[in-house]
């Protein structure tokens, strides 16, 4: 299999020439301190290295050794741990952490590139950085000051590592019914019992403790999703000089068999008494939760990148290296007994799809990343209510679109390598089972499609979707003089207006069925992306089209594949919507 | 996990109402004498039984195991060897085989069906009695009397086995560049000498003896595909009285470490001199491996078929069971904590894709293999021509457009499992994992595409094309009378005449672009794919329309919701077709 090199060429590109981000990181207070192009190349090149020297070379290995649960507690693949250590030694693992509590305080249109990178070098390693960054955030907008004060730091610098506890054998998409109960002590904290199932990095010796973020009832807890509290449940007691204690009263039952990212520990995790720290307020943690989902289903958007990134640059190296058949130009290898199969259309427009997707989708979650450093940073308060709701309508777009995509584009590149793509020594086949898992966890794609077509769509009668749409439609008008882009300008323009529409049509369609908005959700997700692609392949093709390179020739050409090959998706995803739910009204046992 | 089921009612309702089979069997000498429908019914639910019972129980533990080799010969997992006796032993190993040496002599549309349900209860075990089929049909169309007297009725039999081996490390769809060698003998037996992989179920101990049927080239072959000639190579030699002599000068080096079907050995054969008996003429060998490619093909096309059944069979099962979240319509179930996940319309969504995919699918390929039936049993030469034409045409779309329409179905009912559609022990992840092979093998589905395009389209003008869609226009018009059909049926005769029109578009983007074929083929392949279920569902809505049973409701719901919510995909389809090759052009170094 190709080595996974870091795509630094297309995220510089995208940093500086398609969303300048100079005048962007300048232009937010607390961001111009800590970071500028010159900063920001710096890091990419190091996490880049780390990515693909310590990291991408324990992926095939991670996956055939996986992790291992001997009864007791949990040992990462080998080679897990001495990367995680070179990983948060650089201090990557608090790159966005707040500077308070020792993390770099940098944007996430700059850590969304590092993740990709980690990502794409191992989603199972991954994994395990992506959660403690996740933990760390809800600790740190809802923790109390004295637990940030005594986990964030060895969080941030990687000592310790976290792990998020929501879903229960009985409660995944509906945390409403959990039943892990939490009962208060005299001292203050909470006695914490149930089991939690599919915990990521629940249990492992990859760092010294593991600081779990558990959801659980209060016993006056009212029913249903507004009983939910979060507490702050250690592996081992931290003393009050920082040195760990004894051992809470939790285990790791066992580790899941999956089909892929099987060099992490997908844990059973039985709490039985454990004590715990309320994190925020009682009955109020779905909330706490809700902080750090944004940034955590992006991050799973850009998981489905990185994995989709690695598929592409293995199945470019193959499509010009594997001879077979002749062109249909005639022989381009006459010496040879046939061509590299490259020069084979089909194998391009297999290739010109992973590569349109792939950088799409770079585009895209950079794109959403800037928008929640908008709303974490902007100066005005109108800009951060802009920015909050631009950001909570692209979240579940970028959480399930960027992962559809990334399974079709490594469906692709398995395809690329024929029969050697199902066996495992070449790599492809790995990419694909892990990268499954992307559609399914942190919200399943339907849910998330649920989540956009009705809280963010007509949930407030499509005042998000409006503002996004007139920004499309202005930027689109705003490179129409461009004779190079009129033509993309004109049918995104039209594009746009058809997405406006069809949200009206499902809007219709409601007043008169329940059952209007999931019957269109999935549709109407997909028709959010192509036209959010769109709007991502003009932006890189204006800025390509300022370049003479063989760089920016490519970038047009993909632009070109995209609005002729891939958009034309949308007419049929508009007559689906049209036709309402009724097909689908099949009583249970006539299934 | 569900325990898989033979789908028997849907079987018999495309035999006997849907394809008339009564009168389609009467009428084709050599099929009239050996089955009707009583005797259909009794077969069909006899190997359901096998199937339910003596293989589906293996599927699971047979994916975990794994085909073991351990320096010798292959071991199958446990109780594989016990099954493939209970099946062969009731004589369905030679259920399609020629009577005159001990096979049962039955025609393709009834043992499609047979096919359907071993390969649904598990690939894995599947493919043995598959590529036996398929071995036994090469040596019955072009072995010697001789050669067919002394193997034929002990593959039939289940005694022994075949293997078909074609590729080489350097040569999978380009066969032309294989290196193996035979030279020939003084006996006029020749001596294979070389390197196979990818070799199905090469090695095993399910069966006495391995017949394996080899790929290779004379010494004086002409290059290219021209120069192959195909020999007949025992594991163990056969002496007169029919017992097993001494072993063959070969043996498999290794077995492959694949994504799934892990029950079976994927063997690399070594040759070294080993002794063959040619089959057919010298430099003849691609011809009389064509013989057997329509049948292989559309069973491969049934393999997809028969795993999508499992997983919809899970799909529905864990929906109904599965309790999460509320329906939009208000609690259904209100006793409980949530409502089943079949309340949610997205779930529904999901199940009809499933639903419609699957029992398009199992209509399409009775229909294809009643044309094979045809194309073996009419009559006149007029009736076979026209039949050799039809599956000509349509045997590349029954195995990419089946194999690629099983991949979504097990995806999406993977996905109806949440979380646990990634867990091994729900089965779910294996599905995905099995069926992925069946677009790679046997010719990836690229290839058919190219195929269809190339060779079975424009190579002779659309005849074939001009012929299934005059036919499909004729029976459309036939039905559209009926007030419950007349709507789908104008939508089918719209569709039709679009796919001529599309074939004669790419006929002329090719008069000026060589890549227009090969750029146009996937989404041309998928085109015949949609208008060809919309024909199978067509037919299926006319033989519900005239029962009145849940089931008939049913199929008539399905077909709405293929019309309305599936089919539209064929207007996307042809967009892209019509932007012909240019965006796709990029050369190789630019990627």
């Amino acid at each position: 299999m190709a080595d996974y090199q870091a795509p630094l060429d297309d995220i510089r590109f995208l940093l500086k020439d398609v969303f300048k981000v100079d005048e962007f990181w300048a232009s937010l207070p607390g961001v111009a301190d800590v970071i500028d192009t010159d900063t920001a190349d710096a890091i990419l090149e190091e996490v880049g290295k780390i990515a693909a020297t310590a990291i991408a070379p324990l992926n095939h290995s991670g996956d055939e050794q996986g992790a291992d649960w001997n009864g007791g507690d949990v040992k990462a693949p080998a080679g897990f741990k001495e990367a995680y250590q070179t990983l948060c030694e650089g201090g990557w693992c608090g790159l966005g952490g707040s500077p308070e509590f020792g993390g770099m305080g940098m944007p996430k249109s700059l850590t969304a590139q590092v993740e990709e990178m980690i990502q794409g070098a191992s989603l199972a390693f991954g994994l395990a950085p992506m959660l403690t960054a996740g933990a760390c955030l809800s600790l740190l907008n809802h923790g109390s000051q004295e637990l940030k004060e005594k986990y964030l730091p060895k969080m941030y610098s990687g000592e310790w590592s976290g792990a998020m506890d929501l879903t229960e054998p009985h409660a995944g998409t509906d945390l409403g019914i959990i039943r892990t109960k939490a009962i208060p002590s005299k001292d203050g904290t909470y006695s914490i019992t149930g089991t939690k199932i599919f915990i990521t990095w629940g249990d492992h010796d990859m760092a010294d403790n593991i600081i779990h973020f558990v959801l659980a009832k209060l016993p006056d807890a009212p029913a249903g999703s507004k009983g939910i509290s979060l507490f702050l449940v250690p592996k081992f007691h931290v003393n009050d000089d920082g040195s760990l204690g004894e051992r809470n009263q939790f285990a790791c039952g066992s580790i899941e068999k999956k089909m892929g990212i099987k060099g992490s520990a997908t844990c059973v995790m039985n709490y039985d008494g454990a004590k715990g720290w309320m994190v925020g307020e009682p009955n109020k943690g779905l909330a706490a939760m809700f902080t750090m989902m944004n940034y955590e289903r992006l991050a799973v958007g850009i998981q489905g990148l990185g994995i989709a990134e690695a598929s592409y640059q293995s199945a470019i190296e193959y499509a010009r290296e594997r001879i077979q058949s002749r062109s249909a130009q005639g022989p381009q290898n006459p010496e040879k007994s046939a061509d590299p199969i490259i020069v084979h259309a089909d194998v391009r427009r297999m290739l010109m799809t992973m590569k349109a997707w792939t950088e799409g989708s770079r585009a895209f979650s950079t794109y959403v990343a800037s928008w929640l450093d908008r709303a974490k940073f902007a100066e005005s308060q109108e800009d951060k209510t802009e920015s909050d709701g631009r950001v909570a309508l692209l979240t579940p777009v970028a959480k399930a679109f960027m992962t559809d995509r990334a399974l079709e584009t490594t469906v692709i590149g398995q395809q690329v390598f024929g029969g050697h793509g199902y066996i495992a020594e070449w790599g492809q086949e790995q990419l694909v089972r892990d990268v499954r898992i992307t559609q399914i966890y942190e919200g399943t794609n339907g849910i998330q499609a649920m989540d956009l077509m009705g809280r963010k769509v007509l949930g407030n009668r499509g005042e998000w979707l409006s503002g996004y749409i007139k920004e499309i439609q202005s930027y689109a008008e705003s490179v129409s003089s461009n004779d190079a882009l009129a033509g993309y300008a004109a049918t995104l323009i039209a594009e746009a207006n058809s997405l406006s529409e069809v949200a009206g049509q499902v809007a219709d369609q409601t007043a008169n069925d329940r059952e209007a908005p999931g019957a269109a959700a999935v549709d109407f997700l997909d028709l959010v992306g192509y036209v959010s692609y769109a709007y991502m392949w003009l932006k890189i093709a204006d800025a390509a089209s300022q370049q003479d390179s063989d760089f920016a020739k490519a970038k047009l050409k993909t632009a070109q594949f995209f609005y002729q090959r891939l958009l034309p998706t949308t007419q049929s995803l508009r007559a689906k919507i049209a036709a309402g739910s009724d097909s689908m009204n099949l009583a249970a046992e006539l299934f």
